[in-house]
């Protein structure tokens, strides 16, 4: 059967109708008398029922405690009230776990933040015992929309990979995340350290879940709270419409060669799990696979790389790399770096002037600030370049900016290791470069968008 | 007797209406006919009579040759017209002399320059034999006035020290200048060194001067051609206007100071001559009278220094300077330093990095091209601070521009000899300072302009 355009039409609005006529079903998780529906894992923290909500105690010498729903839930919209007392730290868990195989049990998985601190991330998403802060809040304005001491209201909206969240209407996380589709909701009660935060309260009330019928029931896109897509080697819709591309698709050696080589190298790169590894030799620079380099060369853009670091790792990432310097020679081939260090491990982050071989600095010229927002697992690299004013970032803060082609880069490169390089740094365009230090480190998420 | 209020303003009134009163009077210099009132000096190139015009003809093997009046002349109102071939050079001279004791009667003295060349500086003025070029013509509209082939009308006022010219009714130079108040005028055949320009003709005719009667006849002042002051350690009206002060008054210590010192060193500087001079001693840094500093502090600002160096010469302008810093240490005190150094014998401009050392640099910093308008005898530093963005210029040429207060400043500075001085050349303010490296350099029109 051959579809027609009214054929396409009519479909639609079957779908449509469909769509309209789904009735949202919103279902209570708490039955405002006691915890039925709900257990208790991990912690000795105490959940009472009090005045129609669930109240969570604080305890000393017990780990963090939660009560979680006997269901699971895939896709879902959630909303609660809660309120904290000063001092606490809690969150709501969704679409998490407890196996025996993980850590013995321990719940992990998706955390609605519950953060009456100074730091004031409630609403932010926290990957609990697993890989940490997914999305941490740095806007103004979804910051002050936490009430201390009052009841606040709180929604999440997770419909397969993206996740969002409301605090008091204000939009806060917008999370593009595919590490787990499904899992119980669970109210924590944070462990504490301080005797004097013992018996303090989290309260929870008006918990309703609706999963079905979420198209109709789902808020609108907005602005205000910026996507975040850890998908991994995927774009998401926004990102394709800003005109992100990505320089790497997960899997093959498309558009890439080695920086000496006509066509990918044989060995010193591997390809697994949606990961790019330069796998350890001996620690030389570009002696085992060598180099690599985008086959296409790039003149103003923003650049994005997620790296993860094995202990005492080297590399970087390069931009306005010309090949056909230092071809011959050993070693990498001359661009500006990204320097990719573990600092606290190898030697060259004591080298240099002043940290300007540490991990962020624009390699042997300009240090990163020694303060910077490193972690254990992927950071994320970011490069902007527009005409002559060059940043380089790092987890969305920024570490250095500069300008070349003046008479103070070229005085700066006269001082550093690039002297030997006729006007370095100062090419128009050039290949983007992944370097092989001889160490393992794992690239993904790469990716560019083009700037006029 | 001594002054009362009226009676200057009486002078003024009766000194107003002399002027005022005067008739102006033309004097034909060339009657038309012959060469009646003037002789030949210096050299043996011929002048005729043709057609109402003085023709002079351009010989090989025989110096400049100059046509002059008999008579002299002070203030004056000169106008002429003038038509030259093609290859050749000439001028007219005015306020000028031959004298047995300079140089054996050598023509010398301000020249109205004739220069159908490239270079097109006609109207420009120049020092025949004594200082060289005290008006050059960078301006576009007053190079383009010069008529190639054709007959040409040229007009010289000098009155006082200020002197202007004009080409075509173009304005071309504005000079004060107070070197000769009074001389001949002379008409200019160039040596020339190429046998094919032999024979080549340059032309005059209606040559007029007035010296009488002057004040209406004066031409309006115009902004088009830059005034350029050579009166030594004097502000000009429009100087004082635009709001520049001397910072040395050309005879006392008046606001300065040792660097290290609460007065002036009491050796090591001298003033004779309007000319500030330090002495020679060993060459070393600040080791005989010391650096000199001025004890105001300044933060944006225009510095302008003339300076001239003795053979194998070095010194220094600093800006941004503390005299707390290195207070109780050997050598100079510590701030940005607008280098002043003969390159060609001074064994420092073959060290630092790739020139960072030389004349008009950002000493250890940022070089200042090789190719550098500097000349014999005195030259203009000019230093620009707005801010954090600092140009050195040098004869009215920029050599080189920064930005302070920056990542990169601060990336170049950890490269540089000043690594060790925390902040360096980030401070808002600071003291100008001149520098004693024990070498004989020579100051004069020390002028600063504030900026806001």
């Amino acid at each position: 059967m051959k579809f027609t355009r009214w054929m396409v039409a009519a479909f639609a609005l079957i779908s449509m109708g469909t769509a309209a006529d789904a009735q949202t079903k919103w279902e209570n998780l708490f039955n405002g008398k006691n915890l039925r529906g709900w257990t208790k894992l991990n912690g000795e923290a105490e959940y009472r029922v009090e005045d129609g909500a669930i109240v969570g105690i604080s305890k000393m010498n017990t780990p963090n405690t939660f009560l979680a729903t006997k269901k699971q839930y895939g896709d879902f919209i959630l909303e609660f009230e809660f309120k904290i007392d000063e001092g606490l730290n809690s969150g709501v868990q969704f679409r998490s776990l407890s196996d025996k195989d993980y850590q013995d049990g321990r719940v992990h998985g998706y955390q609605f933040e519950i953060d009456p601190s100074k730091r004031a991330w409630t609403g932010g998403i926290y990957d609990e015992a697993r890989s940490g802060w997914r999305y941490s809040l740095a806007d103004a304005a979804s910051r002050k929309a936490f009430k201390p001491g009052e009841w606040n209201k709180a929604r999440v909206e997770a419909i397969g990979s993206r996740i969002r969240t409301w605090v008091n209407g204000v939009p806060c996380a917008n999370l593009l995340d595919d590490q787990t589709a499904s899992g119980f909701i669970a109210l924590q009660v944070h462990a504490i350290g301080d005797a004097k935060q013992e018996g303090k309260q989290v309260c929870w009330r008006n918990i309703r879940i609706a999963t079905e019928g979420l198209e109709q029931e789902v808020y609108p896109e907005t602005e205000s709270a910026e996507e975040v897509n850890h998908l991994p080697n995927i774009l998401s819709e926004k990102e394709k419409k800003e005109g992100w591309k990505l320089l790497w698709d997960g899997k093959t050696s498309d558009g890439w060669r080695g920086a000496r080589l006509d066509k990918f190298p044989d060995k010193g790169w591997v390809m697994e799990d949606g990961i790019l590894k330069v796998k350890k030799s001996d620690g030389r620079e570009s002696a085992n696979g060598g180099d690599i380099v985008t086959i296409k060369r790039y003149r103003n853009f923003m650049l994005k790389v997620d790296f993860r670091l094995t202990k005492g790792a080297n590399s970087g990432v390069k931009y306005f790399v010309n090949t056909d310097l230092n071809k011959g020679g050993e070693g990498s081939s001359i661009g500006c770096e990204f320097q990719i260090l573990d600092d606290l491990r190898h030697p060259d982050a004591k080298l240099g002037v002043k940290g300007n071989r540490r991990l962020g600095s624009l390699y042997d010229l300009i240090p990163a600030p020694e303060d910077k927002p490193y972690r254990e697992g992927f950071n994320t690299a970011l490069v902007i370049v527009k005409g002559n004013h060059v940043e380089h970032w790092l987890n969305g803060v920024k570490l250095l900016e500069y300008e070349r082609n003046n008479q103070m880069w070229t005085a700066l490169v006269n001082y550093s290791k690039y002297k030997v390089w006729p006007n370095f740094g100062n090419a128009e365009w050039g290949n983007i470069l992944l370097q092989d230090h001889g160490d393992e480190v794992w690239y993904q998420n790469i990716k560019i968008k083009e700037l006029p």
